[in-house]
């Protein structure tokens, strides 16, 4: 069952090819080094920002079951009737994992109704994801904690709504702590940010990492169920006294 | 120190001057009747969509601690830039209380990141809006619920992010529920949603609704506290080891 | 997968026998009506209160995933030992779901910290429970709501913790409301209280409820992951300067 | 108004006596330290556990609007119809905070439900309390974090339930973080742990802690308002059909 869920990756996909320390890491994409800890678990397709609607098409979107999203250096370039389009979907029940930098993505912005700010530093410093909730899905199978030898800081205050769930929290070599695994729920949707993954660390080779994204997806996944009715309710279900 | 909160109380300000029916109830507009209720203990200011600026210019809202919004049909006349003056204002700790059909207001739809939506019926039926967090300071002086003889009822599902904290639950007598008193954290700001409140049903002289309102501005104040601060964070605050 | 989960469900089993009204409804038990709709998805054993330690001995405890607790007359007969080891259990992991008049259980106010305490009366009264939060897997396959022809009244205030994801809230003939889906992370374990099910109606029945309770088992069976270790941390995990 | 609030501080006062390290920086005991901050502000009593019914009695804690608990070597020791007692009151609106090693409190698991338990390590190491809610109101006055030189170090997982509103997470210069400003409410009273204050170390003096205490007071004072009435409810507030 969890076999058919439908992933699509969707990545900004520039640094990769603008960047040469970059494109060492991740010579294929970070779309494609996500996808590869997840293909022959879930169906997987890919997106990316230069592509025709950005990828995210009705008929691909229509298909999603979760969408991953990693962007930085080009929110401005994706246009607002396609983040309509992917907030729609969300509102429908379409999953959204979104990933470290992706925290000022449109879309991000839009779900959360906050500024989604915070503090970061590009220092190669050591990076441990503390677990605080122990029987969360999303942690299924990973130990008290995640170690990255070396990542972007990313630092309180984090300008988000208070996690429905609060999954991880960071603690930084340089004295930071980030609350790194949020979970929530936007109409039928289920939203899921994870801080990790800085284009300049191969933080989406490691298999702890690559464990919580696949959790997500399975955690992310829509519920059967037909879409709530809204707007006009007539007539009652019971009857009204008439007040004269 | 709370006879200090000023406060300032927006509406829309259209249904009174074209609607006989709801004028004979607010001849002085909505927005008059809810200060009435406030004046004396808060310092109270009033604004309207039609003015300039619908009233909120940058000196209004800086000088605002709480800002009421009460509107209905021309949540689409609002100008996106005054919203986004707001939303800036609420992330750094301006209360906001949305009051009723506001829910459709595009304020409150950007602050919750969902569409919103909800049934809604109207029918003169009773309502009975229970208590179900007694010690919240916004039910101070409430009993275990306000019973009002008419209103339109309002149904679930309301598509808003789960409340911070769910103070108010309505029972209506055509057979909804709804959550009808709903606290939200965003940014450094408070935002109380309350639903009561039609145009046609004389809501705001209710002595119990006029209390909910002066708890929800007391909740709501700013709290005396710099802005965090966000972005670049060097120096780091601990050494950080040279990874070489 | 989800076919492996081992289910136990405990029921007092008291009612049944004494009482000729819901033995005609549940000739073989509450837990026996529970069971009917479980048998064939999930490994399904029952315990009840009057059996060698309440049936609940460490062997059948440390054989389930989930446990279901229907109590109502004799929760006081209930020996604190059993208390314990079910909420050690839970700590670790075992998910608990609670029905009806288990709102008073031993276990459940240990794990909330709470009177749980709420207003009641049997009236065979209509009561309709409305999903507030349609992308919860509890509410898969569920409608807008669940219509219960007779049910008895639960009425707030319900004095519970404020329920991590509040799923249903129910609406009653006579007046009420009531938080009738609560979901709960405690410790490892997850916690789940499902209102409906008075002995003297046929509500587990009811092809919806059922189905709710198949869900809740679906959310709170364990995740595969080791126990957190507790205590005196030594040595750190990074150097601590020698402050002399 | 807030002047008025009746605050009592309990301390277990055992450590005091016994050890000369620990006297030497609170001679007249933690709870005096604690009170020198708060006297002046609010109306402060003492109470400590080798007193008569460990100076709660009845009296005093119906004359107590928030009560302040810190104990660690002698939880045990502390008579369960007192914690009873305490419960009940904090049912019924009356504030608790509650510090640092009575996290293993009676009094706090029966309100949590949870094992409460921790890593812990004695090691002069530093910590940093940052804020990652900052309009909540137990943070007024406070910067961006709070720098203690050398405190004990708590460390996740902390097993409580997810507090309704977390407002602090601490660095520990050993690699952990920890969830230290965390806010609750139970039946109509408000539950605050707050962290720091290991007894060997002069936390209590710190004006950026004494202010945290004194909001907290001031956030978890009882709010003026009926105790729900529970039970039997009839007859209705509305007909109920007669079902033949």
């Amino acid at each position: 069952m969890a076999e058919a869920i439908k992933v699509t990756i969707w990545n900004e996909f520039r640094h990769e090819q603008s960047n040469e320390q970059v494109r060492s890491i991740y010579p294929d994409g970070i779309h494609r080094a996500i996808g590869e800890g997840l293909e022959g678990t879930f169906s997987v397709k890919y997106a990316v920002l230069d592509s025709h609607e950005h990828g995210l098409t009705e008929d691909v979107l229509n298909d999603t079951d979760v969408l991953i999203w990693w962007g930085h250096m080009a929110h401005g370039d994706v246009q607002d009737y396609i983040v309509d389009r992917v907030h729609d979907r969300v509102m429908k029940g379409m999953g959204l994992i979104v990933l470290h930098s992706a925290h000022f993505s449109k879309i991000f912005k839009k779900l959360m109704g906050t500024s989604c700010d915070l503090k970061w530093r590009e220092a190669r410093e050591k990076e441990r994801i503390w677990v605080v909730n122990p029987g969360h899905p999303i942690v299924e199978g990973i130990g008290e904690y995640i170690e990255l030898p070396e990542e972007e800081m990313y630092g309180e205050h984090f300008d988000i709504p208070q996690p429905d769930e609060l999954v991880m929290v960071s603690w930084f070599e340089g004295g930071e702590v980030f609350r790194s695994g949020c979970c929530y729920t936007r109409g039928a949707g289920k939203v899921f940010y994870f801080r990790p993954g800085h284009e300049t660390h191969p933080t989406y080779y490691n298999p702890d990492i690559r464990k919580v994204i696949a959790n997500g997806i399975r955690w992310a996944a829509p519920v059967a169920r037909s879409y709530p009715r809204y707007g006009h309710a007539v007539p009652s279900l019971e009857p009204i006294k008439d007040k004269g």
